[in-house]
């Protein structure tokens, strides 16, 4: 089936993390659908490997699509990183974008010291992935990573202003810091949330990239481009699917969002 | 087919924690064939729903299960709080022992004051099993539980004496060491890698509970009284299934196990 300006876009994650992703895409685009599918039953993925990752990635690709969506974000850093090309083959002429390029682009763009910061999860970080797509934008950007892997549980924990996580960032910030970069990449959808500590510990001198609002301004010009933006003017309708809804589920996915979360679907696997 | 003596035990967990059962195990019975499922795919459970916990409980103890195994152990606090039911109407008249119910045996066993602490993932101290399971042995104990979410990740980071490990344990024990406890249980299977740090911040008047080692010592029990210890002093058989390997989990297994870690085969599942 064709894609039509009316359908919706599909954004996924491995769990309520791309949420930040698309809180940014109802601010910038606040009259396009959105349908949203978290993994929440095998959330993690930024530990697992990288087989376990495509194979995961490529059952939430098929079940989106069959939602006629019309564009394609990964929204999991992770899954950007590893899998990106299992997307772009199931999703045949359906346009894919993930937070990696759009986080890379706004990076290159924000630099002037040409030495760019990224922290996320291990595997992002192993992948390389990041610094690939930098570098294929400029060649001459100095590209320095660093994996927080604490970062998700204590954001998870709600302690988004606490000794330990204050702690915990300045140990895993030492050593990207001293490399003088000016830009540091949050490099994960759960770190937005940690953006005021991380503000205050890198300094004034260094902007942060969020790659959820680099993400939505990327879909919004996208859209305008291959004359898929929704013209009507509607309220618009957002369907979440999870393949869990743990305790708590509600309130984080809430703080994430940044609102109430309603239609919430449980869909059972495996 | 009858269980006989040669048969394996068959150890489950949700990832690498249940090997410090296995380690256990093979300190205490070193004759015994070992089966350890992990289900490194889908790991964490501890922050999951009942519901999907139960489904795949039941997918595991149906794999062990065709292993021929002549007992199983529920290595992961998580699995023994809300999904016992479900191993034991699969196993039919193979015996099932579980971590909660060994930690709460040798909790009630210790304490002179009458009053436990439990500490344990979010699932395992909202399920109250530990309480439940101490009740049940002896009506008139307090047991004060919390939920330590961090411990996990903090053990899989490694930072095993970290600052950032202390003031997390700080904050977590503060609540249940102000209630006069004088023992204190390591309700998930990651925790006893943390017991030097737990026991400086506990002090020497509180005794902690692994229930690694509770649970070894009641395996040894339960075969000698059914008869199904393994009689031969060979040279024993361990097999290690997981339905993931990423990155690290060679070291991250060896260091649960504290030897190397061979025969190690993964399973393709969902």
């Amino acid at each position: 089936m064709d894609s039509l300006p009316s359908h919706p876009i599909g954004v996924f994650d491995s769990g309520v993390g791309g949420l930040t992703v698309v809180r940014a895409l109802m601010e910038r685009l606040p009259f396009e659908d959105i349908v949203y599918f978290g993994d929440t039953a095998r959330v993690p993925y930024g530990v697992k490997s990288v087989d376990t990752i495509k194979h995961f990635t490529g059952q939430i690709t098929e079940f989106l699509l069959e939602k006629n969506v019309k564009l394609l974000i990964i929204a999991c850093n992770t899954m950007a990183a590893v899998a990106a090309d299992v997307v772009k083959q199931l999703a045949l002429d359906v346009p894919v974008l993930d937070v990696i390029e759009a986080g890379a682009r706004n990076a290159v763009a924000q630099t002037r010291s040409n030495a760019i910061g990224v922290i996320g999860t291990p595997t992002t970080v192993n992948s390389n992935a990041y610094a690939r797509s930098i570098h294929h934008l400029n060649p001459n950007v100095r590209v320095y990573s660093q994996a927080c892997p604490l970062f998700v549980p204590l954001v998870e924990e709600g302690w988004l202003d606490h000794p330990v996580t204050r702690l915990t960032a300045q140990e895993y910030l030492k050593p990207v810091l001293v490399e003088k970069i000016d830009t540091l990449v949050l490099g994960c959808t759960h770190y937005p949330l940690l953006k005021p500590l991380l503000q205050e510990l890198a300094g004034p001198q260094i902007q942060l990239v969020d790659s959820a609002v680099a993400m939505a301004d990327q879909t919004a010009q996208v859209l305008t481009e291959i004359g898929l933006a929704n013209p009507q003017r509607h309220l618009p309708n957002y369907e979440y699917y999870v393949t869990d809804i743990p305790l708590r589920f509600q309130t984080i996915g809430e703080r994430f969002l940044g609102r109430s979360l309603a239609n919430l679907q449980q869909v059972k696997w495996g």
